[in-house]
């Protein structure tokens, strides 16, 4: 096992690895920005890096400063979180080539799936069912006016190289197919340096269903069940849930192990997740992420596995120390993603310094944030404060349990608010309490389009 | 169900119990001494009344008071919690006499099991086994003396009316005996205001492990395990756990049954606990607490169970909505008591004001406290402050994870300290990490007598 760990993020995700590393026995290296030099990280961690100014591209993406910080502390690990460099195969190359290891998937497997033309495409290979769409990224807007007229409208336009639910466009009428190719092309090179683009049929009206999995170097693979993410905004993820409610479990069961097999087919180790939207009764593949996810913690809650733990163990080449019978999931688990966003003026970040910060606690209630009393909250990185899980032993009592956590938490600072009150108004929509809900839940909801 | 419950209790057990309330959607009121108008489960309770000044006698144990707020606020029951009233006889008659539950067991049942010298009587019929004592208190110190020597030596004397491990006194030496009878009764006076003694023979190093049951009126009736809390000092518990760790399943689950059997024939209601001495592979029963205890959190954690709510349910009128085919234990739980003590200082409790306060959090970690930044810690009640839960998979998993949520937390005041460092230092101790202890632990650690 690792003598030492090195964390290259930051905020909740940070301090969740930590506390694994901790509890193992694992030394842990955080390293910060200048931002956050007294993060709440730095009082878990055993030992502090400074590695550049608040700008992500100076700090938390600065490749040779994370390297020379692992090299400096001892790591013989690096542990990527979720964002920043979590899902760039050159960072785990130049991780492998100085002698550390990258806890997650190998490059070549990050390449493969990280570009989601030739993912879809490997899935399609392994089995998975896929929507209809391109078989290959079109070179031009006529190209694409053609291939997006052969699947039918609507269809949606998306990055090779997205992520994070960024870098897609949904088109309804084929006139607007071209200016669409060409506004989304410019936005993917601007944001992933990548203008590359797919097309696929859009489904409307679905459910975001995805399968956690968990693989390790010696052929075994398990899957922990599935989540239902489909309260969304513009594809960003509000309220995740696990079991997926409403849905026949003889279809969530076949899901699962049809992700399992895929992943193994395609020599994938380490934790990864399947995203699959549900129409009806069909499931349809749209992606694979090859890291932890946000939403992790609601497998943890009903299946009592700590998955950063997993990851650490196959990383280091130890075999997984669970097979599936072992993974019994009980009862349900919601997450709700606490962002200081004003839903108000278009969840427009905001910022500030926190006068006052109570989590919630008490009976099956897991809160896992950066936050506390003091805490500046700046513009520079993405906006979740905290995540609120609950458990209980059916969906009504994970829901009210949810409700009275929400309604418990405290979180005061000049000029910050925060998407506690949208949560709990989404946790009171019948349709959603019915599990009647699909990804346009919210768009309804807030009268956007 | 009730619409409203009265919460007649202060600290962390008000605000678990107000917590529940808001999930069953049941209106809480929380009662209040002046010094605790500003406590954490004024915000969580639906309404506030001040009962009087800080002195638990004019307020927590100010029973026409209480009775006031509820006609005024409309309640139709009362939880009473632990300490205070939760175990006084006369307050359940008075409830039932006003027309309102009392969340907990019958006066009578009260009255019986409250007396200890009763209650072991009581349960030596109902087959417990018990340890050698006397029948019947005896009247004076003579009486006293001749059943201490037919017993044999060391025996212990304990108050009649006495809980929450006070009005306790081991006596080694038949020499001592006169005067230890005649403390013991001067002090059980002073504080139960029952000077009524029994004896026992005193097992000198056991394990304290109890059974925590719940039954409801229409006899059913379950337990939820075995609680291990033989960490303690001058018997008050430090570190409870579940299962008891090192005992032989067939024993504790032996123990388990006969606590339910016995419970159900003398027609116990609600959730109770049965305390057993375990020596080797015997155990005998010590006594009855008819009420929620601190620790409860353990159990919740391995069962799912949320056991106020049950509690709740029992009391007005409902059946158990478990079975005990359905109470299937998950891995291991263990509570640390941070009390706001100086064990440097024989454990002087301390007071002062929280200038910062942030808890642990992160997977598989609950915290329930009254706790929060600013808050005053007054000499006026418990020094109980936090209660810290985790759950592992195993015992290795569950403590590592609590040695990991101690290091985390952060409880800052002038004049403020706290266990958490003799807790971690339990939890280091290797006859503690072996389960090779018993309830004299602590007693060699800190060099006690």
């Amino acid at each position: 096992m690792f003598d030492t760990v090195l964390i290259a993020n930051r905020g909740e995700i940070a301090l969740r690895v930590a506390r694994t590393c901790r509890e193992m026995g694992i030394r842990s290296v955080a390293v910060c920005s200048t931002a956050d030099l007294h993060s709440a990280v730095t009082r878990v961690a055993d030992e502090v890096v400074c590695i550049g100014p608040p700008a992500a591209r100076r700090s938390y993406l600065n490749i040779p400063a994370i390297i020379e910080a692992a090299r400096r502390t001892g790591a013989q690990a690096v542990h990527p979180g979720y964002g920043f460099l979590s899902e760039d195969p050159d960072f785990a190359e130049i991780c492998a080539a100085e002698g550390l290891t990258f806890i997650g998937p190998t490059p070549e497997i990050m390449n493969r799936l990280g570009d989601k033309a030739r993912a879809r495409a490997t899935m399609a290979e392994a089995g998975l069912p896929v929507l209809p769409g391109g078989e290959h990224p079109p070179d031009d807007a006529a190209e694409a006016k053609e291939a997006a007229d052969a699947i039918g409208y609507p269809v949606i336009l998306k990055a090779v190289a997205g992520g994070g639910g960024r870098g897609m466009k949904v088109v309804h009428d084929p006139r607007d197919l071209i200016r669409a190719f060409h506004d989304t092309r410019a936005s993917a090179r601007a944001v992933f340096g990548d203008g590359r683009l797919y097309l696929e049929r859009y489904v409307e009206s679905a459910r975001h269903v995805e399968v956690q999995v968990l693989l390790d170097n010696r052929g075994n693979g398990v899957h922990l069940g599935e989540r239902d993410c489909s309260v969304q905004r513009r594809h960003q993820k509000l309220i995740e849930e696990t079991p997926a409610p409403g849905l026949d479990p003889s279809l969530t069961t076949h899901m699962c192990e049809a992700a399992v097999k895929a992943a193994a087919a395609v020599g994938f180790t380490g934790a990864g997740t399947f995203e699959f939207l549900v129409d009806g009764t069909d499931f349809t593949f749209m992606e694979v992420n090859c890291r932890i996810q946000v939403e992790h913690p609601v497998s943890e809650a009903v299946t009592g596995v700590d998955l950063i733990r997993q990851q650490i163990r196959v990383a280091a080449g130890l075999p997984l120390d669970l097979s599936q019978d072992d993974v019994v999931p009980s009862g349900h688990a919601v997450e709700c993603r606490v962002n200081t966003e004003a839903p108000e003026r278009g969840f427009a970040p905001t910022a500030g310094t926190l006068t006052d910060f109570r989590p919630p606690g008490g009976p099956f209630t897991r809160v896992d944030t950066h936050g506390f009393p003091g805490l500046t909250i700046t513009p520079d990185y993405d906006s979740l404060l905290a995540k609120v899980i609950t458990w209980g032993a059916d969906r009504e009592t994970a829901l009210e349990r949810m409700d009275r956590a929400l309604a418990e938490f405290v979180v005061e600072g000049h000029g910050v608010s925060t998407t506690i009150p949208l949560l709990r108004k989404v946790l009171r929509e019948p349709d959603f309490r019915a599990a009647r809900h699909d990804t346009l839940l919210l768009t309804r909801m807030l009268g956007e389009t």
